[in-house]
Order: C-alpha cells, then sequence, then structure tokens
C-alpha cells in the first residue's frame, strides 16, 4: 500500500501550506509549523503535504508513527463497527473501566512489559507519564522511609514542603510540563521563564566518534561521569533534598542523540540502587521497536535494567511500566480523569501484531545497518562536512560542521523529497517508521548524497 | 436512542465486576475502581456495567460525557470513512497540522470563545491545559517585565531559578502533574510526598446558606478573601516571587462545589489586574454548559471576564484560549509532541452541533431549576441530614450532615440504579450529561427521597 517513490510539485512549504500557516496565526502561534499535510493521500513511508507534494518521511511526526501513514490493520480497528464505542465514549479509566480493558493490557502492553516490570498504569501522553512515574518514585521513596503507607499528620500537613529530588542529565529531555521540564535541559529556551526545582543534574558522557578509536578516552568519560552521578546523590542527601529516582534515557534523543555504553547505563543502576534511589529508564522516543529492539535498554544485556520504564509516542498511548514494590499504596495517589484512552490501546494491539507478524524488529536491524552503513561511507567521503554518524536500528543521527549547514540541509532534503529533523546542536536524526526497508535507505541516501556533493 | 429507566439484576460492583477488579489488580492499582461498564450497550444517559446493571448517570465519567453515551451524532463521525485518517494518523500538530486542522478550530473551539480571548491552544487533557496555560502566564509576564521578547544571556543562563509564581485558592483543583499539583488544594493526599513550590494561596470565599438569609456575612467574607489575596501578591512580590497569574474556578469543583459571587470574582479580576497579575480561569469541570451558560464564567456578566480561560473533560480535548497579547513570541516556548488530537476536534464540532440543533443549554437550565428544586425541598423535609443546596444549570451540589452518611447514600443510590458523585468532605455532586431531562431529574428524586426516608 506505500507509494514507491517521491514526488515533488513545489517548493516547501507550498502555496497552500502558507496561506494555511497564515491563517492558523491568527488562533494560535504559528512559528512552529512546517507546512500542513494532507493525511488522507499519506501512506506507509510517504507524507503528502496540501500542495501534492509526496516526501519519504524519515521523521515520522516526531518519531511517533510506528507502522507509517494509514496502515490498512489500523483502519479496520476504526471501519470496525465493534469499535465504534471506545472512540465514542471516553471513561474515566481509572474508576470505571471498559470490560476489555484486563484483557487489551494482557494481549497489548503486557506483551511487551520490560525484564522484571510485572505492572503497567496507563497514561496519555509522555509528558504524564513521566510525571506520573516521578510522583510514583516520591510516593515509594516515602513509604519506604516511613517503614509504613500510613502517613502521620504531620506528613499530611506538611507535604507543601520540597522533600525530595529527581536526578536527570546534562542534554535530557524528559518533556515540559513543570515536573517533567525541571528534569529537561536540552535547550535554554524551553525552560526559560518557567520556575523549576533545585535537583541535582548529572554529566552525561559525551562519547568521541569512531567508538572503536577512542575506547579508552570513552571509558574515563563515562567513569568521571558516573562518579559525579554519585556525588551529587550524596550532597543532596547531605541537603536533606534525598534523591527518589534516577531517570534517564538510554540514548539522549532531543539532546543531540547521545549514546552511552551498556557498561556505563548498568553501573549507574547500580549506583542508584545502592543509594536506595529508584532507577527510571524514559523510553518515551526509543520505545516501539526503532533501535531493532522493542525497548533501547534491551541492547544492554541487563538481568534487571530499572523500576520504571515510560513509553509514548510510537505505542500511540502512555504509560509507565513498573515494579511490584513500587505500587502505590493508595486510591488516587496515582490518578487523573482519564488516565489514557482506551482507543488508543485497540490501535497500540494491532500495531503489536503487525510487528511480530512483519518480524519488523529484524527488519529494522536490517534496514538499520544499511542506513548506519550508508552514513559511514558519506562520512568518509565529507570529512569536513560529516562527523559521529552513530545509531542502533535505524535509530540513527550523523553531525554536521555547523548547525546553519545542518539547518540548511534538512531544508534542501525536503524540497528534494525526503522529511528529516534536526537535534541537539549540530545533528540530523533519522526517526522513520517501523516500516522503513532498504530500498527507502537508498531513496535517502541517493537525495543527500547529491546534496552534499552539490555543497 | 436513550433507555427509558434503570434495570438493576446485581448489587454493585456485581460478580463479573468483582472478578475483573482482582484481575485489574494484577496488572495495576485498583484501588478507585467502582465496577466495570459496557460502554457498547450504554446509552444517552443510562450506564451499563458488565453485570448487567443499567444505571442513570449522575456523574458521567467525572463530568466529562456531554451528550451522553453512543449519541449518534458521534458514532456517525467514526463511522464515517472520510475521517479514519483522523483516527489512524496522530499528527505532531505544532509543526504538521492536517489540512482541515484551521477550519475544524473555526467552526469548532472559536464558535465558543470567550468574551475577549481570540486565540486558543490546544493540548489534550486538563493538566496539560493548566500547565501550559501557567507557562504562557510565566512567559507574557517576564516579557512585559523585560520589555522585550529577546532573553538576555543572564535569562538563559538563569532559568533555573524559581522566579515567579502562581496565585491559588484554598480547596482548589487544578490537576495532579507538579505544576498544576502545586496550585490545587482539595485533598492533601494528592499532594503527600510530591515536592511543590512556595506559591501563595489565598482563602477561598465560604458562603453562608440560604444565600438570601445571609447577604451581609456572606458579603464580608468575600471582601475578607479579597483583601487577603491583594495582601498576599503584595507579600510575594516582596519575597521577590511576583505573582504571575491568579488562577480559579468558577465553581471549586473537586473541592466541593463552592460558590462565589459574581462581584467576586469581578473584584479579583481587577486587583489581578491592578498588580499585573493574569488572571486565568479554569473551567476544566464548569465548562461544556453544565451551568446552562457555555461557560460558568458567562454567569458574571463580566465585560473582561478572563485573560486565559482552560478547558477539557466535556470538550474532549483540552486546550486554552488567551488574550492577544498573551500569546508567545518563539516557537517551540509552548509544545509537545502530540498537542492535543484532531480526532478530538471532529467530535467536538459534531457535540457543538448537536448543543445547538437541540438547545440544550437552555435545556440544562430548565433541568437545572427542576433539579435544584428538588433538592430544595428534600433539605426542607430533612434538615439534619440535608443542608446548602447550591447549583447553576444542572451543576448542582447538595451537603450531607456526615462525610460517612454522605458516602453511605451514595453506595445505596448506586444499588438503586442512580451514579453520583461525591466531592470535598461533605456533599455530593450532580455532573448529568447535558440531555439530562426533567424526568431524569424526578427518577433521581424518586430514588433518593426513598433512601433518606428510610435513613
Ligand atoms: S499531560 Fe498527558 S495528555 Fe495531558
Amino acid at each position: 500500500y506505500d507509494y514507491d517513490r517521491p514526488l515533488m510539485k513545489t517548493q516547501v512549504p507550498g502555496p497552500r501550506s502558507k496561506e494555511l500557516t497564515k491563517q492558523m496565526g491568527q488562533i494560535q502561534n504559528n512559528t512552529a509549523i512546517n507546512f500542513f499535510c494532507n493525511y488522507e493521500e499519506s501512506r506507509g513511508n510517504f507524507l503528502v503535504d496540501v500542495d501534492g507534494n509526496r516526501m519519504l518521511d524519515v521523521y515520522t511526526q516526531i518519531a511517533s508513527i510506528p507502522i507509517g501513514y494509514n496502515h490498512p490493520a489500523l483502519l479496520k480497528v476504526v471501519s470496525d463497527p465493534n469499535n465504534a464505542s471506545a472512540f465514542v465514549n471516553r471513561p474515566a479509566l481509572g474508576i470505571l473501566p471498559p470490560e476489555s480493558f484486563v484483557d487489551k493490557l494482557t494481549e497489548g502492553l503486557l506483551t511487551v512489559a520490560p525484564k522484571g516490570l510485572n505492572r503497567v498504569q496507563n497514561m496519555a501522553c509522555g509528558s504524564c507519564s513521566n510525571e506520573n512515574a516521578y510522583k510514583a518514585m516520591f510516593i515509594w521513596y516515602r513509604n519506604k522511609e516511613r517503614g509504613t503507607s500510613i502517613p502521620s499528620d504531620a506528613d499530611l500537613s506538611s507535604c507543601m514542603i520540597n522533600q525530595l529530588s529527581i536526578l536527570s542529565f546534562s542534554g535530557a529531555f524528559h518533556g515540559r510540563t513543570m515536573g517533567c521540564l525541571a528534569t529537561t535541559h536540552s535547550k535554554p529556551i524551553h525552560k526559560l521563564d518557567v520556575p523549576s526545582f533545585d535537583w541535582p543534574i548529572a554529566p552525561f558522557p559525551r562519547l568521541q566518534y569512531p567508538l572503536d578509536e577512542h575506547v579508552r578516552e570513552n571509558a574515563q568519560e563515562e567513569a568521571r561521569c558516573l562518579e559525579e552521578t554519585e556525588d551529587l546523590i550524596v550532597k543532596w542527601r547531605h541537603k536533606g533534598m534525598p534523591v527518589a529516582g534516577v531517570v534517564i534515557e538510554p540514548i539522549q534523543a532531543e539532546g543531540g542523540d547521545n549514546h552511552a555504553s551498556a557498561a556505563f547505563f548498568i553501573s549507574l543502576r547500580k549506583i542508584a540502587s545502592k543509594h536506595g534511589c529508584a532507577f527510571h529508564v524514559d523510553e518515551v522516543q526509543t520505545g516501539g521497536g526503532a533501535t531493532g529492539r522493542f525497548w533501547a535498554h534491551e541492547h544492554w544485556g541487563a538481568e534487571d535494567p530499572a523500576d520504571i520504564v515510560s513509553f509514548s509516542k510510537k505505542l500511540l498511548t502512555g504509560g509507565f511500566f513498573y515494579r511490584d514494590e513500587m505500587e502505590t499504596d493508595k486510591p488516587y495517589r496515582i490518578f487523573n480523569t482519564w488516565m489514557g484512552d482506551p482507543s488508543k490501546n485497540l490501535l497500540l494491539a494491532e500495531v503489536l501484531n503487525v510487528i511480530r507478524q512483519e518480524n519488523l524488529l529484524a527488519e529494522v536491524t536490517r534496514t538499520g545497518k544499511a542506513l548506519l552503513g550508508g552514513l559511514y561511507e558519506l562520512q568518509a567521503k565529507y570529512p569536513n562536512l560529516l562527523s559521529r554518524a552513530r545509531g542502533q536500528g535505524t535509530f540513527c543521527a550523523i553531525d554536521v560542521c555547523k548547525a546553519s549547514v545542518r539547518d540548511k540541509l534538512i531544508l534542501q532534503a525536503r524540497d528534494n523529497g525526503v522529511i528529516l529533523g534536526g537535534c541537539g546542536d549540530l545533528s540530523i536524526r533519522f526517526r522513520p517508521a517501523l516500516i522503513f526497508k532498504e530500498h527507502h535507505v537508498h531513496m535517502f541516501l541517493n537525495v543527500f548524497s547529491d546534496l552534499l556533493a552539490a555543497h
């Protein structure tokens, strides 16, 4: 059902997109709009815009379209009259769940539960998933400290006080609501003017590439970051704001596709446990299969990777998996009106079926090899322009010498039928859907190498 | 298409609900679950559970079902093949909106824009609506102070510091993510263990009923609250954490259906303006027509009611309306991956059509009179049990002498086919859909007066 190639009719944004963007400016801030889309005509790996341009989509709505546009299996879910009720009667899931919800969780999310995490709390987006994961860690930490789940009167009356913290990493992105934003450090403009918490921020390793030529430096860099992290945990305990949880992305995505070794994450997890802190792996952008495993943290090969794993984007719904011990003790502590949306769980169950039936994780691994191989070749050919090609599966990135050149390349690629995204200061990130194949890699590489040659 | 009366087969929760609740306990916290529902069989004002019980729903998923279950107009939206794409291709609305989105906003949300608020930002739930409304107020406040929208380097590097605050009221509920939670004060257990901000909390008036017998006391009480609010604004400015915005519900819903006079809100808005604070009216629970006006704040009759009005629940999507001057200056300051969900805007447009075609605001006013009249009669008959009947439209409440009696009455009503909700310490709240008619009021009153007589 996919298209076979890009087809361009105008520059992007074209005249119709420009007109609609202008209209949107009358209603709300329109300064982030790239162009307007014709989602009805979009298919598979190709996004069609309102000016009739058809582009190979290697960005997929900020990494959130799992199996391409208008996938027939998903259209079938929507057109099935048995499902109509799920789309029109959005329940307050925490108090009045639909009959099928336990089954949908069992057949859906629980089939991809990370190792050791038997429980899952459904939420609606990446931000509420992380906000509530943080709350679960705060509650767990204090109950552990109290030795009982019954709060004293003093606890209840002093609940306005800042007593606990979450440790995050420089360059991290965990969302933009105020709890999440306190742990987000990718760009200052995201945080400007918004009150925040005095929580510790540890350095994230800055690896040198190619990795095999910098084994010793990178190991030292990671050791330094681990040491500083442990120091911060101790320091904040002494400050009277103990670290209830450590939150980290397996690959820092918005911050510039920053990777670290499996050994780093495993050591970090041990440090967290040693100091009684929960370990929260934020897989909102990395989860769902793009790294070739369903969860990026599976690449660590750890027996006991995490206490909490949060997700959203490609999983269409939001939520977090958690260890039994992290269950909250009382009703309404982790709660909101909707607690997710069962119609998204219907669609997710189908996405997971397609991933299995079409063996998409293996496909992603194959496609990713072709993509990374192509990036290696290009950076060898254009060492002054490109560097630090890196990735897992199709979750790849490459750095460009200057931000202005990076931004220009992204726009030129778009005018030539390929949608790319930037991240960090200098990186181009690749975030195709799981149905992106080797021939799509070659389509991209052809366009990109022409642009580089002309540069 | 509605059922004509309740039909009970078991106590609630029945055996099937109990079994499913037990199964849910293996997956996540199940302590807030009331019972499991058969949404396919539910219709109009009646919620059907998995044991075949059919109940008159006067709570509607925490006030979030606008026009009843399985409304034919909404089922038609879902079954229309032209809409399928909106349900399966969730876009990153802030960067790649669908062609129809400007029209959907114009035909939908903008037709109900509050007075003076020409702009609307779509969001996904009550929490992200309020979190982002707060951020918009912080950004507006600082830009105003700077006199320019260009932040200095010092601004950018100091953005971790707590510089601004939001003033909220005792008893308020604005959500449970960490920014929202800092302004929520309905129950200590909601806030326990979660870090918060040192933001000012003003007293909300505690009115005495019946209102016409306590005119002087109530006016004094409101004057006292206004005075304290102004004092707090001044005090926090001196503390170096000026109040960027004042947030208030037109009726404090979770906190116990606390009302105040139109004069109170109008004076409060003036105090906010006088001190350069934005005035944010949170209509997440009150908005959408249940008070007999589309927005509860319309009852104030104010020329210039607010700078920001946030909404969700009955509006199916989330978001906030705002004044032109509050537009953010730059891209990505008010942003997240999804920025709402266009499929919810499709459904909302249809809800608004039904509200107009069936003249539902006038109907709500009529039904509300019958409901409040019935509550007045009951409290006159049972003065030791009931007091403080109050409401606007069908957005009504009544107090019960003791929390334990209130809780028992709610459970007994449910076993007799009527779903009610509690709020505050002693109140029963009424939150029917907009299609709740006078004969539904009588169904409820019959069940309720039997219970009271038997007490
Ligand atoms: S905060 Fe996640 S949907 Fe609103």
